[in-house]
């Protein structure tokens, strides 16, 4: 168990596509180990999606495009390869996105290969939105800023920069950062685990915090700003992410800290109207009940596992996209941006 | 790793006093090892509580009352014994409470035999005094209750059947109770391991969640009232409790969920007029880094542990304690009824 080695220009790289196979870090061995998943087959894909190999809401949706690739490739049925793509989470909008472009491609009359340059140029432009929405969001941030995040939005999260972590990663590149903290982001540990790694490997650095600590930091002044990602963002700017982000809201608005939402245009679902439409995924409760293979909770106890939540929009200070800043948040606001061309 | 044996009358007793030898079960090993801890001296005391062997505001008080009596017993100095317990954990005030009426005791020339009377009747206090707050607080609650807690509150945290997982057992006894949701309490597990071992005995049951997930399920309605304990009490009624307590406390204020705090009038500190002046305990971030011996975060990454917090009186329905309700929390209301006979 050794630090990974340093890479600040291209640090961390998780899905790579070797034309016939599907290679997923996977994630749920970091940080300890740096082991590789090859995926064959959409079934393979949606089972590394299910099973948190690969995780979070835009590199779920470039992992499925080239599950049906794969599929097509290997002249395996369309439909049943998105079927099984679709149903592996509910709540990040993402996944369903990337498939419904894949979708309108394939009734376009494209053939494989170009499906598969459409898989590729989903992963191209999610890295190139993310370093738009990292420098509209660093743009934001005071001289000094002291930010606090929560789960993983990394590029581990992505095809690479991040969301919310990238706005993190290019306010660090533009000087303009002081302090990071991270929430350890339980049960999963995203935080402890994958956060964490990236801030170490690309020489940001930074300091874990139990989720429970970061309402007390924000009460005693330390941090200058919330910044988190987004799996799902209603019409109206309601927001689900990682179960936490809400109680983060809650206490950024408290002490009128501005709580910023960072995602690309992907993550947007104007097909429903507010939150309250969001299915939330609930997991296993043994998530919660053990840890490494350990049983931490005492034997015989419940578990509740919902592993998402809902922000309203009324507490997000701003929506950052690759098209621009949403804020104040508002239906009308949100409609007018995604309309607009991109980042006028 | 089995089921503990459920003995309802007297299910859980942490602190046993053998005239001159202090048994502490070890809390650092529950819920997986019963194991116990014999202490002959105040520096074994105080180790044990420092280390966490031994821990709750209200149990450490007792535990700290013993201790220098066992040195006492020993001919060793008393206030070398004092100094050591004091200084073994800086934020819950019972500890001091407890160590001022020892000392006073001392001063009007009581000896061993009458000193070892005065810790036995700590203990037995504390125990009278949780059975009236949980029946003071399990009024407050509605018929079919679905109530939250945070930490551990219950007998292993006082000379027995607990503060506000008092407030619990008196509600489930009385039949007013339906659903009990207790954190796991990052990033110790008091919830997971201690509570969740203690309802599991008692035959309660519960529900396990993430610290992170309470918000959600006060957004969703889930929940009727929240309780916690306290670590000390300021004048104005401003609480420091186990790290977490604030984020519930503002989730909860914006659902208009009632907030308790269950704590004996020892845990009151009218020597400060707010929260702004009580220390909060630093831990070592390695307990946030490591879990079981495990590494659990990324290597090279930092840690801040701040282990306590404290809610505003403002975000408090009610302090309940064993002299009766207080409710509005205000300074005038907990002079007059700390002031007033017990339970009056």
């Amino acid at each position: 168990m050794t630090s990974p080695t340093v890479n600040p220009s291209n640090a961390v790289q998780p899905i790579v596509w070797q034309r016939n196979r599907l290679r997923l870090l996977d994630q749920r061995r970091l940080p300890h180990e740096t082991q590789w998943l090859d995926c064959d087959s959409a079934v393979q894909v949606a089972a590394a999606i299910h099973g948190m190999a690969v995780r979070g809401a835009p590199a779920i949706g470039i992992a499925a495009a080239f599950g049906v690739v794969l599929d097509l490739q290997a002249g395996r049925d369309y439909a049943e390869a998105e079927r099984c793509l679709l149903e592996s989470r509910p709540t990040a909008v993402n996944l369903r996105w990337a498939l419904a472009r894949m979708r309108q491609c394939r009734e376009g009359g494209a053939d494989v290969a170009r499906l598969e340059a459409e898989a590729i140029a989903i992963f191209d432009e999610d890295l190139a939105q993310n370093r738009r929405i990292g420098e509209f969001g660093a743009a934001l941030l005071p001289a000094g800023a002291r930010v606090l995040t929560h789960c993983n939005t990394g590029a581990l999260a992505t095809a690479g920069h991040g969301t919310a972590l990238g706005v993190i990663r290019s306010a660090h590149a533009a000087g303009t950062l002081s302090q990071v903290y991270a929430t350890e982001t339980r049960p999963w540990l995203q935080g402890a685990r994958l956060t964490a790694w990236e801030l170490v490997q690309e020489g940001i650095g930074g300091t874990l915090i139990a989720d429970g600590a970061a309402a007390s930091l924000l009460a005693r002044g330390a941090i200058d700003a919330v910044i988190v990602g987004a799996d799902r963002i209603a019409a109206n700017g309601d927001t689900a992410n990682k179960i936490g982000t809400y109680a983060l809201a809650c206490a950024a608005a408290r002490h009128r800290i501005p709580f910023y939402v960072a995602a690309p245009s992907g993550t947007f679902d104007l097909g429903i109207a507010s939150g309250a439409e969001i299915p939330i995924e609930e997991r296993d409760g043994e998530e919660l009940l053990n840890l490494a293979g350990q049983r931490i909770a005492a034997e015989g106890i419940g578990a509740l596992n919902p592993v998402f939540d809902v922000t309203p929009a009324e507490l997000i200070a701003a929506l950052i996209t690759e098209r621009g800043v949403i804020q104040p948040v508002t239906p009308e606001a949100i409609a007018a941006r995604l309309a607009a061309a991109p980042a006028d």
